[in-house]
């Protein structure tokens, strides 16, 4: 039997009219909801993807300010544009585009975020909320797989669940909400032994190692719930380019009872979970004011 | 083969002369070293470890101010409190008693602590921070619990490792670390459905569940290095109360390689590491200064 696929791009739909309401009512109450993404290298893929990211905000009723900084722009340059921003009463969220010039830290950077600005959900103290449970301000991409596993309806009280991947943003953040939510958790690695004997156990199936098709039918147990946060570009034999996931589709979509494709999956979800995280932010800010 | 005991209070006493050496380093160099401790309720308990805690800090060279608070303090109070202490330059650590007084959550009082001056590692930037792995003040239970799993000298790359119990301030940390040094991590807790299967592949088991004898010798695998994290004070039949832990010892010590007592593990380890914490925030604040 094959998998029901699970759609990122109509959760992601749900997602954005579920942010357009709020923020229509923050704005009625005379609230600033305002995203400032900066801007640092003048890498082409993140000018179209501030663009692109203009756009939703647009549609959804947020303002967005894009902020760039010369490409030399140093440690203190940054630094000093993020503190401005986290002053700033009429900035309801921060977001800081990758790369950043060489000898920039990212993280020395993102960690400078205020809070309850951070709508990357990337600042240590919004990363140990997750652990108190407070989930002030969730990584985007851990919440976003967490999403996707919520709208299959499985029971995760007590379901054996596998993370693959044990990234700061997005494997280990996911194990947490998974945690919470009441699952068995294992967290599996590039120096895990034997990946099958875990992944083999797992009803629900949380794979963000970004490594193109590292899971496969053998992989995964009958029936359970697969979501795949890979994001892999790589090129075919014809000289194409093409995205795909950690988990190969055509294999697992046979075993699974449930599969997030690549692209269609995660990629769209986490879009619209940073802007639900704008929103968020923002009520927090209006709430406190 | 009877396992090898770990000794909690061997250990701690290495921590405290490597602690003494650093603070008589600071001391030289004209910088404080001080421990601020809020006490809010009168339980005689908290008084006695208070007053240990003063004589601990004093053999080390650590100034220790014991502020106490009146019974029925409010949360505007001890936040007040704390942000006198977070300014104070003379104030390198702090850290409150519990219990507060009911209606004061905990958390949101050690949640408004400065990261830097956060000895017990409980506000959730330093959480979050062992997530990123730069584990500026680690939660100093979790942290302990590793020392006695490092003192073995198991290689804990690639190892299985099985966390029992998924506190905010105890599991969930300890997982993070063992994560942080390579091994394959299952977190489980009381929805876990199949406790057994899981605790039987460990390598290495961490117990912090809090439940009395929770583990016996047919949970643990062959060879493996049990790490008991509970501490549970219980009455026995001739009506005498008496500290176990969540491993039953006697059961187990024949099985497991390696096995941390209680008491006189994980406990004055314990103790010892919160104030290797004071001195490590000292530390970090002299370099900033």
């Amino acid at each position: 039997m094959a998998a029901q696929i699970i759609d990122g791009n109509v959760l992601a739909k749900r997602v954005q009219a579920d942010v357009r309401g709020r923020v229509r009512a923050l704005r009625e109450a005379g609230r600033p909801v305002r995203l400032a993404a900066l801007l640092v290298t003048r890498a082409p893929a993140g000018e179209i993807y501030a663009q692109r990211q203009a756009a939703s905000c647009r549609e959804l009723g947020i303002d967005y300010d894009l902020i760039k900084l010369p490409d030399e722009s140093r440690f203190a340059e940054i630094a000093g544009e993020i503190d401005r921003l986290n002053e700033d009463p009429s900035v309801t969220g921060i977001m800081v585009h990758l790369p950043l010039p060489g000898g920039v830290e990212p993280t020395d950077v993102q960690h400078r975020i205020a809070t309850v600005k951070d709508v990357e959900g990337v600042s240590p103290a919004n990363i140990g909320y997750v652990i108190y449970g407070r989930e002030v301000i969730v990584p985007c991409t851990a919440l976003a797989a967490m999403e996707l596993v919520r709208s299959t309806g499985y029971r995760l009280e007590g379901a054996e669940a596998v993370v693959v991947g044990a990234s700061a943003i997005a494997g280990r953040p996911a194990a947490l909400l998974l945690t919470q939510a009441g699952a068995t958790v294992t967290v599996c690695h590039k120096m895990t032994r034997d990946l099958k004997s875990h992944t083999r156990r797992a009803d629900v199936l949380v794979v963000a190692a970004g490594v193109p098709n590292l899971i496969a039918a053998d992989h995964v147990r009958e029936g359970a719930v697969v979501i795949d946060v890979g994001i892999n570009r790589v090129t075919t034999l014809d000289g194409k380019t093409r995205t795909i996931g950690d988990v190969n589709f055509e294999d697992v979509q046979h075993k699974a009872a449930y599969l997030s494709p690549v692209p269609g999956g995660v990629g769209p979800m986490t879009v619209a979970v940073l802007l639900q995280n704008v929103v968020r932010s923002a009520e927090l800010i209006a709430k406190r004011a």
